[in-house]
């Protein structure tokens, strides 16, 4: 029998392309920026328009599948996750990096069927680095094989994170204290780059040695997972676990040793569910 | 008369396109890490190799000039500054990345004459991105004009600073306060590319609207303290005050307004100074 998802992973590869030409050339214009909650939390026209770019074209293509993204689900639409077909769609991951033409921009997109992601694909576009995944068939960038570093290593490893202005006192200072935490150990170094999905191919591709986060959603994690899974890395949950991709939280590293060791280190804080917050 | 230092600039170019050459075909490779001083603080085969590349060519060419490179200075050779005619050279900026091959890594000149910088080269080599500029010429990426966004209000601006662990508990604990400070104004976000050649060059271009930094060296700011000039940024001293190259502190930023702010806004530490240090 024939892969049945294949064929939705070629025709998403090529609307993916597509958005990331629109991503692109809207780099090359003024952009008019508007603010969504906080000047943290950028929302653009271009983000606007990704999205339904992407996901009108496969809606017209796969009407009876599932869809969940970031503009969609701040514009009131339910973010449950089901055994259906669904695509998980970040039209731009990093937004603020892309209004501020920050080189780290991606669209990011995770298929799942029956709750597993089948396939993922993140396009790094300013960098035109097509990264893409297919569960049980490796992952890839631009078509070459890529793999995990496989440092077990952690003092010898590069760690990502990202750091923003948390509302919650107590929350925003966990955030510095990990960081503290993971730099004391020491590790090589702690970069943040500013785009989930890039991050995890970062990762993926041996750039980097883990990455963890609290506070993110099911369309910044969902392409990345595949791919880093893909990778031969590891992806959990924050406290060790098994990962949750409603759980807004995640680590990946290039082996099991580093991902636990991160898990012991940091303590968890409160960031909700995507799939029972209010909006 | 013809610019003496014009031809000094055109040949340096065409050395660090060599250099950036080596840098890049090394990260085809496996690397021997050779550990300098502890595993932050890196040091690798390709870093002697390009310096002595680097440095061999201008010797060769300019055999009355000064040099001033880290690893020169780290093999006890002095870091004064003079009037001479003054080479000061990183061959590799972002030795970890470089390690992990993570993608900001660059070869960073500056070229002083009475302790004034007359041209700045920053090869973002697996970018490939040159950066030049020649005092009073105006800055360049690979021969396109760049400027500074011109960003006034830091409320929306993209800020650039690298973490790192320090022995000092004292200054571990303010580097990591400072970062909360600038967070909690808000400005949009923090992010730390792990270059800091690379991070006054994204400054100069737009990319970014800010940079500060403590405990860096004059051959990490040479080059960019060029190019962030002729783009039309603004560089002082982490406390307001004069930019000063041997004083292994700075702040870039896209206006004067946001310079200053950062300057007001976060504690100072001592890191002493690159001409009165001993090796």
């Amino acid at each position: 029998m024939s892969d049945p998802w294949q064929e939705c992973m070629e025709f998403c590869l090529d609307v993916t392309k597509r958005a990331g030409k629109v991503i692109r050339e809207a780099l090359q214009k003024d952009i008019t920026i508007m603010q969504k909650s906080s000047p943290v939390d950028l929302v653009t026209e271009t983000d606007h328009k990704v999205e339904q770019l992407i996901i009108s074209c496969l809606k017209e293509k796969y009407p009876t599948h599932s869809f969940i993204g970031e503009e969609s689900v701040a514009a009131g639409a339910p973010s449950i996750l089901t055994d259906s077909p669904t695509w998980i769609i970040d039209p731009i991951d990093g937004t603020t990096n892309f209004v501020h033409r920050f080189p780290f921009v991606s669209v990011s997109v995770g298929f799942t069927v029956k709750k597993e992601i089948e396939f993922g694909i993140v396009y790094s576009c300013i960098e035109d680095k097509m990264y893409t995944a297919r569960r049980g068939k490796g992952a890839f960038c631009n078509g070459v094989p890529i793999k995990v570093s496989g440092q077990e290593d952690i003092s010898r490893s590069l760690v990502l994170t990202e750091m923003g202005f948390k509302k919650e006192p107590e929350h925003f200072h966990m955030m510095l204290a990990n960081m503290k935490t993971i730099l004391t150990i020491p590790v090589h170094g702690i970069r943040s780059p500013g785009s989930a999905a890039i991050n995890m191919c970062l990762v993926a591709s041996g750039s980097a040695d883990a990455y963890y986060h609290m506070g993110i959603h099911c369309w910044d994690m969902a392409g990345g997972a595949a791919i880093i899974t893909e990778a031969g890395g590891v992806i959990m949950d924050i406290a060790g676990g098994p990962f949750d991709l409603m759980s807004r939280r995640l680590i990946v590293a290039s082996s099991r040793t580093i991902a636990e060791r991160i898990a012991k280190e940091i303590t968890e804080f409160p960031v909700g569910r995507d799939d029972t917050e209010g909006q």
